[in-house]
């Protein structure tokens, strides 16, 4: 950011009528400009990020962080930031790990964590309304105290927030059965970036023009700040099963998966791992080079028994052995253990996790095309997959890669050529740059790849919703002059 | 439409060079210019244009007609009308309800039949991907032989095209189970308004930005042309089994309905008649005064074995009679079988039908509020309802009313204050005015009550996808001056 005033000074640099208007707003205490106050805010879960603060870089900084505590408050906080061309960048848990909340033109964090509320539970109808700020974990709990589950669980259940999920288009480990975010919300209320409050129409279906919602969901902050939802749940179920399974071959195991979903049933976790992976996570029960299937049914008793029965008759068809349910349940144990990234990282390694998608058809040819291309990275010692989220027409596949980084220059240079790796063998084949865990940052560069001239839309729905670009400025939308490729640097600063 | 020049020199009116651009981009005989073959292109199957007609009103034409045979063709239509301003109107099967191709603005109304090709089916990923222009039911057909369903049966299948389908958001008798147009579509192929192409990336599941294809998903052709489409598909069921059920109350028949969807299984057809219904089309089965609950389970036998006893299940805390498969199988053979409205009309009855939604907790007010305000509007003589595309959080009430209407002047009074009724005491209880006709010109007055603040968004799309608002002029979007309440005439011209 060239010509940009010294990082100590940032909060000074913004107008005092801006920094009086939004205490007025929001109330003492609550607008923090103080340095140590603004990094804390300088980075969500972004391993490339957390490379350079263990490397002593600098991260840039927002000029000022604000918590507002209604939509009211919201809506003045932006309309406020808008009139004075000041950016505005909604920050949730701070989970995402693409660098999503990166404040790359200064301006104000949003922090919604203090919209917080559960506003109503409706168990005739199975919706819930709760503000975006509510933990996920926190929603999920108020659900479960009146027998009700969104069934939404994400790895970052604990520390993410409704908002931040709907924003960046999440997917939850049990999404076979209960769909991803976008399959359960059913209304938004949203700030514009002028600050006017819009709210879409909840109801068991319309037919009344394009779905306006969803433009909202996986629009990552950067066509307005999304303050409330409403969404559908379920009865938590009557009963659970989980099951594992050995495959001689991580493709048998994709053609399984793919006969099971194609009956119409749908079990709530289906989830194939790689060689690698088993032996990484569950080498008590599988042999070594031998793949996993890992299945967890829920619902109505009688509907999981007939999904046990339906995998284990499709499974008859190709060598491999039943581990009964400790696995799964190791698996359930175990689910929310993030591998401590900066650990690997001080010892000089480099980790990351990326997951992309593609039809049946193609799948076995994309893991097969993304690994051996992230393996032939100068410094990537390992790169596996598992698939984790399957659908009657294809499944993503979710990878992680280990690369030596011993110095930050090194630590970046495999970083980028890692994902350029991936990202570059997934359009080959035809696949999606990104199944679950958006753009940020970190995807930017190949977003004009993945979308064609399908970009342009997006480009216009940017322009149209907020003219001055001002809503969470520099993610999701590569910069107009980028080219059709991305080389993979975009990302870095 | 004041200080246009009449109807019969209309065709004449488009410049010269406009018509041999036409008529070279799509070949002799694929621009129609009489005033009998613009005639044909009037109306789609909107009861208040066969009534104008009936009366021997004069409907307006369009300028002219042309039909493209390939996407290139249809990008080149629409550039060369974008370069002279003239508007244009994708037109399908014209089997919809609610005038959404009514040429209001004159201009070219874009044939799509002619882009017919079914061009791939995958069996391995389950997808379809076929042209615009196919009808529903060769599309359906093609599938068939290969094993396969679209899982889309709306009842105009016959006559409807593809394209028409998703773009006025489609939902089939078998929704419940294989979902609605926007659960079935995984990718689109659209041209702008000003001729470019674009293709929005078909996979497993995307988090790569908003999802763009929803924004034409209902868009009802005022926002580009769509060409092409990638659909999920499923195997052709193994069994499948009808049952049908007499109710005492309506309302048991709702909450029988609410609580076998709330159980997670899904069976493919769930229609709920009330007793007016009943008797109208089941009299030979159930007694007067009593409601008809039909279902069709389909898929997987031991699901549809399981599905059946369920709802036999949730059916025994109420009053009812079982009545074997023959309901059930009556309306296999007799649902797309739509009443001869023009016959009704030729008796001095006026007969329409609109569909509307709302979650589970209002659906038995809807119902009674709706019902009550049709049926005391002076001249309706019955109105009706069914349900008959249930969610886990809700369904729709399909209304029929029935009304006197010995000449044109009443016909069209008593026509639009039975709308008027049916919406406003819609939006007063919080349903959505339109579950899956769309909106066309008849709902359009009441699109701002509707969407409220929302409508906004609509609008700034549709500048900024059709910044010279040629695309399907006068639909979905009501003036920018109409209040926030519809006065029922907006439709009327």
């Amino acid at each position: 950011m060239a010509g940009r005033v010294p990082l100590a000074q940032r909060g000074a640099g913004l107008p005092g009528a801006v920094l009086d208007g939004l205490e007025r707003i929001v109330g003492r205490g609550r607008l923090l400009t103080t340095v140590a106050e603004r990094r804390a805010y300088a980075r969500d879960s972004w391993p490339l990020a957390a490379l350079k603060v263990l490397h002593g870089a600098d991260l840039e900084l927002p000029d000022a962080v604000v918590l507002p505590g209604s939509t009211a408050e919201v809506a003045a906080v932006v309309s406020l930031l808008y009139e004075h061309g000041v950016p505005v960048i909604p920050f949730g848990g701070g989970s995402g790990v693409l660098g999503g909340t990166t404040p790359v033109a200064g301006g104000v964090v949003l922090d919604l964590k203090r919209l917080d509320r559960v506003l109503a539970v409706d168990d005739a109808s199975l919706t819930v309304t709760a503000q975006a700020g509510v933990l996920a974990v926190d929603l999920e709990a108020t659900l479960g105290r009146q027998g009700l589950t969104l069934g939404h669980f994400p790895q970052s259940i604990d520390v993410a927030t409704l908002g931040g999920l709907i924003a960046t288009r999440s997917a939850g480990q049990f999404s076979t059965k209960y769909g991803n975010i976008e399959d359960l919300v059913l209304g938004l209320e949203v700030v514009l970036p002028e600050g006017r409050v819009i709210r879409t129409k909840v109801a068991a279906r319309s037919s009344t023009g394009p779905d306006l919602k969803n433009l909202f969901v996986g629009s990552e902050g950067t066509l307005g700040v999304i303050t409330e939802a409403t969404l559908r749940v379920r009865p938590r179920p009557e009963k659970r099963v989980g099951r594992a399974y050995e495959l001689e071959r991580f493709h048998d195991g994709l053609e399984v998966v793919r006969r099971v979903l194609r009956t119409g049933l749908a079990p709530a976790v289906v989830r194939l791992y790689d060689p690698v992976e088993a032996q990484h996570s569950f080498r008590e029960w599988v042999e070594q080079g031998r793949s996993l299937l890992v299945l967890v049914c829920e619902g109505l008793g009688r509907l999981v028994d007939l999904e046990v029965q339906v995998v284990e008759e499709t499974l008859a068809d190709f060598p491999h052995r039943a581990l009964g349910p400790a696995p799964a349940e190791h698996w359930l144990e175990r689910r929310n253990v993030v591998a401590a990234l900066p650990e690997f990282m001080s010892q000089g390694l480099v980790v990351d996790t990326l997951e992309i998608s593609t039809t049946w058809d193609r799948v076995g040819a994309l893991y097969d095309a993304v690994l051996a291309r992230m393996l032939a990275v100068r410094g990537v010692v390992a790169a596996t997959a598992h698939s984790s989220h399957a659908y009657t027409h294809g499944t993503n596949l979710y990878l992680t890669f280990v690369a030596l980084g011993p110095d930050l220059a090194e630590a970046e240079r495999v970083y980028q050529e890692a994902w350029h790796a991936a990202m570059s063998a997934c359009l080959e084949v035809g696949g999606t740059i990104g199944h679950h865990h958006g753009v940020g940052l970190q995807r930017r560069p190949w977003m004009a790849a993945e979308h064609g001239e399908a970009l342009e839309v997006l480009r216009r729905l940017k322009a149209a919703l907020d003219p001055r670009g001002l809503m969470n400025p520099g993610k999701l939308l590569p910069p107009p002059d980028a080219g059709a490729r991305g080389d993979g640097k975009g990302g870095l600063r």
